[in-house]
């Protein structure tokens, strides 16, 4: 195990005493960055890149070389674990992601499972040990996977949707056949986040990026008791280490509470919830990760300030705090602002610890 | 004034008693209806049956032939408004709604006015009295606006938007220049409802459809301050009646304490709230509106009874619920499952009323 230089990250997870407030930005590593559009080019499609252990690993560390972040997040896409499931993922340029084989009826259901992660999916195993390596204990490497549910909406849908008609269609008529798909998709995420675990992540993170579009019965019975499946699963443990588990609902504001029973560390907060609200919900059963509406990197350094100051003092004294956007930063954005940010969250978070 | 023979709707609205639960769809004249495409086919374009009070009238009382509503909603478009403010509104097939004029600078904002109602938009109102003359008091007509932030929206962006990257540049970054905007919008909307319930709407409803998408400090400064301002500025009162306000912020259901306070009589809530919760939080303040997953019309017919069932029993006994879909039927619902809807609303409900 590589001694790491800057734990502040996992300090903060596991609500242990900080310097200053631990920072890192969803889609850190992306396209708001020239760099990383260079090595995009350079690879050919996204995909491309997503399957090239040593290009995912340079997109990985560009924004730590511009910025003092306090963690590193594998580069990859979501929807690697349904592709390694047969459904043939693809990305039209303009359209979003989409797949060749959607999962619509009990036939397709039928023939999922569980693909071998070192094989199926090695290249994303073999990013993670060439990032972790690389890293070399500069900061915490997190791994990250979808939600079942989540997966399961670009399944059955065949890609990104407005209305989630189809998928929802099967959750009110053939709920059955949604649990089965549910149920395989929940123990592909598991398998897949211990290989990543296995491999060198020191925290991973669910995103629920849809379950925000069920109603509250529904989310519970088919995005969050899968998620929690999933948490149950984890090896939570690797050569000494605890390894925390973050939970990111996005638009889950009403359910955080539920969310903290799940036996995870942190929850993902979006930018609809004051922070100091989702404290008071939580307490210290869980740390808060967030919210900065990302929109506000559209604005002028000052007011970047000024919103990462109102986030700070929304969650208050005391650590349990990873600040972060409500949701991933925009490719318009302007790395400068993104510079402001950091820097904003290290010296203005100061005062909130002893 | 002519006589309702059915005022299920308004009694709820003022949590009057009724014999059962009043429901009505939003966009219930639409897509969906065979009929209404034949409308709209014989009109031409959207807009055009929009500016058209006699066809308007005719779609909006075809779902009253097929299934006994409890209330008519005015068939329009909830830009009409920034289209009468000079903006040139144009739909383009399949990509939605967009202006030729969307206002992005100070100029812009500067040249914004309050439309004239009886010119500008006189076609609305026009439809608004053929409307109220051609229901006869069969049920309520509804009249209804969007919000000003929700028609900020589509003025600053210029059409649909998946960020809100431009509204909220200017939000962050010249909230003066957005609070102008949104300040002459609300006076256009407080004039247009004023005009509509002159003409004879019953009930008025303010669509905040992106409400939802701002941080909770946001959300009241640049949403629902401007919808107060428009309640406070609406006539109350119609030739001895008086006319109820519902106020419907989609995906604002972490704040629903505070749209009870702002003078409205209902709200409109949508499916990630339990009406339970939603009434255990307003109290007796307001009536709720709402809540099925419109997504339930895509399953069998029996699972759209339970459905309703569900929404029912979470209101529990007494007067103060409106049925409704927690956002508008989809466009490829098979029109029996709406039936059957209305049917079980009216059938299962019986028994939560006296």
């Amino acid at each position: 195990m590589i001694t790491l230089k800057n734990d502040r990250f996992l300090r903060a997870l596991f609500r242990q005493p900080v310097d200053v407030t631990p920072v890192w930005m969803m889609r850190q590593a992306g396209r708001y960055l020239p760099e990383y559009r260079a090595t995009r080019a350079r690879a050919g499609s996204f995909m491309d890149l997503c399957r090239n252990p040593e290009l995912a690993c340079e997109v990985t560390l560009q924004p730590l070389r511009r910025f003092p972040l306090d963690a590193a997040i594998l580069f990859s896409d979501i929807l690697t674990v349904p592709d390694a499931m047969g459904l043939g993922l693809f990305f039209s340029e303009g359209e979003g992601p989409g797949f060749h084989r959607p999962v619509r009826d009990e036939r397709a259901v039928n023939a999922l499972g569980v693909p071998d992660i070192e094989t199926d999916l090695g290249y994303v195993m073999e990013a993670v040990r060439t990032i972790y390596r690389e890293l070399d204990g500069q900061v915490p490497l997190i791994g990250f996977s979808g939600s079942p549910w989540t997966l399961a909406t670009y399944m059955v849908e065949g890609g990104s949707s407005k209305n989630f008609s189809l998928i929802k269609g099967m959750l009110f008529g053939r709920p059955d056949l949604l649990h089965r798909m549910l149920a395989v998709t929940a123990e592909s995420v598991t398998a897949y986040l211990n290989g990543q675990i296995r491999a060198g992540a020191q925290a991973v993170m669910i995103f629920d990026t849809w379950g925000g579009v069920l109603s509250p019965a529904d989310y519970r019975s088919f995005s969050l008791a899968y998620m929690e499946r999933i948490i149950r699963g984890l090896h939570r443990e690797e050569q000494g280490s605890k390894i925390p588990v973050i939970l990111f609902t996005k638009g889950g504001g009403q359910w955080l509470e539920a969310m903290a029973d799940t036996g995870c560390d942190a929850l993902g907060v979006d930018w609809t919830t004051d922070l100091s609200d989702a404290r008071s919900r939580v307490g210290d059963k869980v740390s808060l990760q967030g919210n900065l509406d990302p929109c506000i990197l559209h604005a002028p350094p000052d007011r970047v300030r000024a919103g990462v100051a109102q986030v700070l003092a929304s969650f208050g004294e005391g650590s349990g705090h990873i600040f972060n956007l409500g949701h991933g930063i925009h490719p318009d954005v302007d790395p400068e602002n993104a510079a402001v940010l950091v820097e904003a969250v290290h010296s203005l978070s100061r005062q909130y610890h002893c």
